[in-house]
């Protein structure tokens, strides 16, 4: 077993990453050291490193990863779910850890909305121990309180990290609304891996017909080859009302609108275009981008419903897994990673994703 | 049986109703011919009085009301829930027809999104057939499409309408999203009908604390009287942020926060003070009068419900009135209207609704 | 235009169907007179054969029916979702009418749960107006309370009748409890057309795995092929205890447990076989055969919902020829049709689906 | 500080409990030691001391209990809900512990089908660390994983521990049914602590009316005055019948039935109680008492939908205390209480719970 680990380390905002040497903590009871093989380059990565979240440095990025296990802690002998996990397993682990005593966590039980909720690779400062808290890193170290699901055989480790922690954050999102049903018509604004794994689950689900707005090409035709029945670029469509005139056009009203674009603007397109008695899912817009023209009196008149949706809990990202298990063979998830980076051209990784270079990029600091 | 009758029409936007006398329709198969005791002056027509609603000219004004049965025609012996009815019986009356085969009515069946809905003192011009449809009036004729229920004897007709369709409204939006519990904190923007009709449902079902905000002094006193624990006056707040400081002053965060004050902005407020996966009713701003700046990243990071609710069924106006009959004797419900007006003076009854010079005003064309 | 019309009537409970002649009354406003394509052979119409069900006689049963609009009244101009409509055009109608003015109706606006519903085939003796209301007959009648849909063109007659009344049963059934969503697992107790419509809405819907419990052989084979990925004979599994090993060893837990046998006996079983949280539908045990021995200590430590569930509303007929026209293509439903009948071999078909001899028959009247 | 405790030990079913006394372990980190105010004597108590229920002896019994902060560990100054707490201060404690990585826990989110849940008083024999885990003991010591309340400063010992486990067991279950609305009626089997709660928890919510049935008249006084409309003894109604008739008699159809009883029969009787379309939350009948002869044709035709329910989560019992913090001064819970027994007393109080002699019983291990 190595003594030490080399991660990419953000030390200033838009500076280069840099590579660091850190010492691999003893693997306590608990505790598990994970190799990593993928660590997803989120967009909130790009906000992190711009320096539009609030976090300590310097850090570690990278919240969605998995790795095989190189040392298991006594007392871990299986994953979050019990299965039975030994040295070389793939695991997948959740980067979030609630503080278990809020509001939140006690009275709503709704760890996504945790008052003192801190996750690997934006909270957690490699100043600390554990120090290898991120995925942009050779080793990560996990404490006793992370939760980890084993990979399942059949499923390649680039399918189960191919949307990220954007596949997670959509079904705890479709599992707020009450999902779809065979026959719901389904608008999705936004391309990105959240918005793609909204084509996933509403493809399973038997959702008819599902369109997707966003952009660019690439994304857009991963878009089609997931199931989604029309997919519009918006890059031609530069006014609001250019963009809902043609969703109504190609769409026409939606039972279910769902908003995955992290664009302010596009909640007050989307409250144009959901059917009356119909759902609005909202779950991109998470960075304070400022306010967005909507107009109240449509959601009054026509009975909406608007769901706010932020984050997700460790079952979530089971269900990941499992519906990866059953479908990804259809599904070939892994054709979205469309870019890979080796741990030292991690800022490079950055920079493709802010420029939408890619459907989903990856870095991986080891070979499997 | 008297063949004519008096009405209050609206023949201009803006100008005096004027005094007219129509003929009496016969009162054929289904139909019920009703002399009106009280017919509510909502907010409403003073809306369609200003010329802001579109709807076809003269007509006469007033969709809720009670009054006493005059003459039933053949096959009506009973109420729409089966009550016996006969002459001398007061009832209340929906003023609200569903077109019965749109999309809202077959597939949604949900008549409030009705495509062809028509109500009776805002959609049936005095022109045409059966002439007698508003509250305005000494009698209203009911064709055989109407929903009616008996007024339960214990009911006083001053309380049965004291907040018109506000009530049904209110109902019909607490339905929407699954009411309130013993312990729900409730914030209400609006101190007119519909927000004091959620005051009392809200006492009902044991929220607490209820905090109302609005205006005048007479309707938060009113608020007050129902339940409410605290009643903020926003005359001396004049900016957004002030009512939003002042609210969480007062009650902190709302598991539950109600539109029901007519204005768009108070959208964006409501938004801020809603906790952590609390519900958000917006009922009030049914008008068109543009759009607000809401901050979508909060209905995202604090996972918020937003429920839109428009009108009422007519099985709404029957929890009303069994609301009525159980707690009336406490409620005193007859308390709130507050001014009352003979027919020749109901353009007088306008002006004062719209100057918010009274909690609730009524028309009553003919004594009991 | 004809003026008469052959149907099969059922003159005595247990007797062969008599061929009689019907005159058909005059099509004014409103009415539809229709040539009957097919009419399914619900298994209710042999309980009402065998006087199990109670209906005043003559009666010309079949409630479930596919036809080509032979005339339409003034008025009628567009199907009960505004499509329009002319002579030729193939037509399901909705054979149930609700009274509109019952508690069911009014307050829990469910028209499933009406006190006066009355149904074409069931419930009007052909000795009165209109007379031509059961399927099993050349010409049908509809009256202007009766909702019917346009079937898609794309959709075969046979493919909208090939489970008859069972596919919106199960449809309303499965809105009842808030449907599937993707790796729901499911199991499912009976074979026959509700059964087979489940495993429909639940492969559509992504459920997986998708267990079928019944008899015999072909009616499985028809759920294997519509996408279950287990069915059991339960042919040779004569005790309750037998029943429930089996299903626990193929199926392990179901998230989601559905009746729809008929046997009361089958409910005791299903409580045992739903996982902890999980959800059991029960639809199919519709006649009184009396109890079953539950054991509520399990619905209670499993904190298990259960769902009864009966009959349907238009909108889940328009939902199921909407699925037609999205998914037949690829279901195939017409394939479930396995036996047809001439109108004068009607009694051969009632004894044949009495004796489980097809997936499904249907009776064709008239040629297209 | 005190280094030993006395307690009441069971050490075989059925025989008196016996007079121990043990060391009191070192309070560690996160640990907490409280002196017992008192502790609730459930009927689960009694099931358990009869040798009912599975459990490792010896044990202190005592699930339910309020006691004085004697001694807090390092790390723990606040309560569960973050509310700073002290020595001398009142809390109460939740009994159980779940596994925290079972399918239950991970998957469902749900603690209270955790396969490996243990509870303080039920599940931890007194020869194991930490030895003084049930209340019937002078000191019991709460592990670092215990969750705690401090008890609201106006609402008495008494009232808190009035209901014990079934008050939070209750609003627990008003929340997986999505609880009452001003209006709903009632109807609840059983007069013990849980039936009493459900009591109040309709009350609070306005449901109207409310109607119980049990035994003895004490408790059914104890249900009029916490606002019960009818209480119907059940002691001269002995067949199923006679119990169905009366309720239909007194209660008319119920739109919410609830089962609190125990008994599975009653099971039976309710599914006939409850209106179209109505629900049955079923709480009672936890013990595996057989089956019961329920109609599943009754649950069909009239689209009723049951709810098991099964313990509770800390956040029940923060609303239990948040409930008796806003109304116990009118409900004066603490009046339940109709006797208090020394710990050397509790195997009479076990006798006297089983007899029914009391509305509630209590041991007092310590004054306050």
């Amino acid at each position: 077993m190595k003594d030490k680990s080399i991660a990419a380390v953000m030390e200033k905002a838009n500076e280069p990453l840099r590579m660091r040497e850190f010492p691999i903590p003893e693997v306590k009871e608990g505790c598990v050291l994970v190799k990593t093989l993928a660590s997803g380059v989120c967009g909130t990565d790009v906000h992190c490193w711009r320096g539009q979240v609030k976090m300590p440095l310097p850090m570690i990025l990278g919240h969605e990863s998995v790795g095989t296990i190189d040392k298991l802690g006594t007392g871990r002998s299986a994953d979050s779910m019990g299965e039975p996990i030994a040295q070389g397993d793939r695991v997948f682990w959740v980067a979030g850890h609630p503080c278990g005593k809020c509001y939140g966590c006690v009275v709503l039980k709704d760890t996504t909305v945790c008052s003192g909720r801190r996750a690997y690779g934006t909270s957690y400062s490699c100043a600390d121990y554990p120090y290898l808290a991120g995925g942009y890193s050779e080793y990560v170290f996990l404490t006793e309180r992370s939760f980890l699901f084993k990979v399942p055989e059949a499923v390649p480790s680039e399918a189960a990290i191919a949307f990220g922690c954007g596949f997670p954050t959509a079904v705890k999102g479709f599992e707020v609304i009450g999902g779809v049903r065979p026959g719901t018509s389904v608008l999705i604004q936004g391309a990105g891996p959240v918005g793609l794994s909204c084509v996933v689950l509403a493809k399973l689900g038997g959702a008819n017909p599902i369109t997707v707005m966003g952009a660019p090409q690439a994304r857009l035709e991963m878009a089609r080859r997931l199931g989604a029945d029309h997919a519009i670029d918006i890059a031609p469509l530069a006014r609001p009302e250019d963009r809902v005139k043609k969703a109504r056009e190609v769409a026409g009203e939606a039972d279910l609108c769902i908003e995955a674009s992290g664009f302010p603007g596009a909640v007050a397109e989307g409250v144009e275009l959901v059917r009356a008695n119909g759902r609005y899912l909202v779950m991109g817009v998470f960075s304070d981008l400022g306010p967005a023209p909507v107009n109240p009196s449509i959601i009054v008149r026509r009975n909406l419903k608007l769901f706010g949706s932020v984050f997700w809990e460790p079952r979530h990202l089971h269900e990941v897994l499992r519906l990866l298990a059953l479908y990804n063979d259809r599904l070939k998830l892994e054709d979205a990673v469309s870019a890979k980076y080796a741990l030292e051209n991690a800022t490079q990784a950055l920079q493709d994703v802010e420029a939408l270079k890619c459907v989903k990029a990856i870095i991986s600091p080891c070979a499997a």
